[in-house]
């Protein structure tokens, strides 16, 4: 007999969020020699060791340029730190100069990885049974599974213009829609930006029906060749309706695990959101560990704040990927067979097919073809099965990209001869 | 009118436990050229930024060793990376020299920071409204705030003499206690250590009763000078009753904050306890930092897994401060008009005094005589009044330690003319 009856123990472990992250990790640890046209993860191009010591080693000689003696940066570094975290002035320099938003280091909350600003931020807003998140589905994994872990309810909104139609349908229904969560740039996982006129919009939605917006930004600096960046919906809130969640995993330097949320709306009792998630933090992880603070401190010291300028070459990477990626599956699917978006930046295309795409054919996929892709089914909250894919190209090179694709069409020629 | 209202925030926001914390880290900041015998940091006696450098370099030739390429040495240390960790193997070896506790590397969590352990563990075992957790009174803070972000009430146990009627009662109530938290060593903030026969009887409860115990343990390396180690309550368990709640924060760095939990009891889906940590990690932190999990896995190398042996001066001051803490007291009261306990090690004395200690008093102590310290009321989870309060020898030197009772027996003097 077991130890522990999974009966026993909290809903979300049982949860297809939770077991879908830990399906999809385990899928790749099993077949390491497929090519992963899964994973969203940076490029290792550029990786160095040595980029951490004299990251520390810039952030040591900021702190002494400010004044600070040798034992207090010391002390700053080592030593158990401010919950709200030690580079705060830094993120808020970062985010004027990257995305000319304009807020108080206050404001700001570092995090361990912007998972945890999710967790915090839908933490706060889940005060009792009746309310919930709003997220546009096809979602991102680490939202629900986040909103899964504190007991909150997300209801999916099939598309933008049906937002406001699914908020008073959940009053109507005695609930109480606390936020709707969007990733406005290259979207984990539909790969779609919003327009311009969409962002106000929304914007003008938060206003009118005293919504949170949840701003998720990990793709934002890496649009594709030609296409210019659009202003977040941070940059345009002259309301405090958006609550930014930032990441420097794509950006930074993802083994720091270091994110932030700018929380400046202000609390009935005086301070600011910022400091009631600052108060969340203090019981979830402590502080986000200075040390790997330091080290994304010391790559904003070194690249005066512009994440865009260091990261140009990552940027031309994911573009160019980006154009192998949609170039080749035309080349290799020239008749309308199977359908696929076409992104302006980001990592990831959508593929749909004429077939069910479950995690059965992922196998499939993974064991006789040798490439992995993500099935779109993974990121909605039903059991509804779904006639998609997506693909990433964010972690391959152009050739890893040019023989995953062989594989994939090799797989989907061979999926459309036995679904006729 | 401010953005929220506090009232529409989750319920532990207004709560006394996450307020505590937050109100102690401010009277800190507000008062910093008072001397704190509140603080519980580790000493910074022999922080040296370049032991960072070293440990990386350390753990990357560890790496190498065991056969890995550049790029996978590199990748591991810098990429998103493992949920349960990269350093588990070597805490498995580090608990087996240290703690006499053999568990495989894969009954292990890695986490950011202890806190995060415990939040994972409170929030596994949390499934419904009825679930409660167990504590001695007082209890450590980060245990009752994590309980309430996480909606698990806990009832206190005055006294581990009183566990057992404090189970049956829950369960007459219609109530599931889950799991009883303990630091049987030198606890924070008692100062209290259990006996050898106290930790079998406690084995022998968890087993009749089918409880978890929850065992934290901190300060176990610091014992005072002349007291020999006791054998925690995990290298005591045969039956898999114990979740194994580790820090290094104190023996590591503590600007790491890597901390782990053993979690080595089966679950009726067939895995460990750890693997369903494990997946309310992912949508809590993804994973600790690896650079920070890095940083702890050389130091783990370099002292051959024995922190105990890279302890010994740390140990040695602490031992020291101890005493000169209680001697100290015993030379400045030597008429019984107050009494304070004389732990067998850790940081933590606990000052019994004859009038009630708040908040107030404290925020006088550092105003008018520029000495910091806790009142014991933050570790009880009601409003009585608490005629106690709590000294930490942990981050002052002997010296500090002098000016600081100096301070202290001032104001109690002063406060005793009051109150008679």
């Amino acid at each position: 007999m077991a130890d522990l009856e999974i009966s026993t123990l909290h809903a979300s472990l049982t949860d297809r969020a939770l077991n879908s992250m830990n399906f999809l990790n385990e899928i790749s640890h099993h077949y390491p020699e497929a090519i992963s046209l899964a994973a969203g993860r940076p490029t290792e191009e550029f990786f160095d060791l040595d980029d951490i010591p004299r990251y520390l080693s810039r952030f040591a000689a900021h702190l002494r340029e400010r004044g600070l003696d040798e034992p207090t940066v010391r002390r700053t570094i080592l030593q158990y730190g401010r919950t709200k975290g030690i580079v705060h002035e830094l993120v808020s320099r970062n985010l004027a100069v990257d995305e000319d938003i304009h807020v108080a280091p206050e404001a700001i909350v570092v995090t361990a990885g912007c998972q945890e600003a999710m967790l915090l931020t839908l933490r706060a807003l889940r005060a009792d049974a009746t309310d919930v998140l709003l997220a546009i589905a096809p979602a991102y994994v680490g939202i629900t599974g986040a909103a899964r872990v504190v007991d909150l309810p997300m209801l999916p909104v099939p598309d933008l213009d049906e937002l406001l139609a699914v908020v008073k349908a959940a009053r109507a229904d005695g609930l109480r829609p606390r936020g709707f969560y969007v990733m406005p740039d290259f979207a984990n996982p539909s790969g779609r930006r919003l327009d311009l006129a969409t962002r106000h919009r929304l914007l003008e939605i938060a206003a009118a029906e005293d919504l949170l917006l949840l701003e998720d930004n990990p793709y934002g600096l890496f649009p594709a060749a030609g296409v210019d960046r659009l202003p977040t919906l941070k940059a345009l809130d002259t309301e405090r309706r958006v609550v930014y969640l930032g990441s420097f995993a794509k950006t930074g330097l993802p083994g720091a695990r270091v994110g932030y949320v700018v929380a400046d709306q202000t609390v009935s009792t005086g301070g600011l959101f910022a400091d009631e998630l600052s108060k969340l933090k203090s019981m979830v992880t402590v502080n986000t560990s200075p040390i790997a603070q330091a080290v994304i401190g010391g790559k904003l010291l070194d690249c005066d704040f512009s994440l865009t300028a260091a990261n140009q070459r990552e940027r031309e990477i994911y573009a160019d990927n980006l154009r192998v990626l949609t170039d080749g599956l035309a080349a290799r699917f020239p008749g309308g067979e199977i359908s696929w978006t076409v992104p302006s930046g980001g990592f990831f295309v959508v593929v749909t097919v004429p077939f069910a795409v479950d995690d059965a054919l992922l196998t499939k996929s993974a064991r006789e073809y040798g490439v992995l892709w993500t099935p779109m089914s993974h990121f909605y909250d039903t059991d509804a099965p779904v006639n998609a894919l997506r693909l990433s190209c964010s972690a391959v090179t152009p050739a890893e990209l040019q023989v995953g694709l062989d594989r994939l069409a090799a797989f989907i020629t061979d999926q459309l001869v036995l679904s006729t």
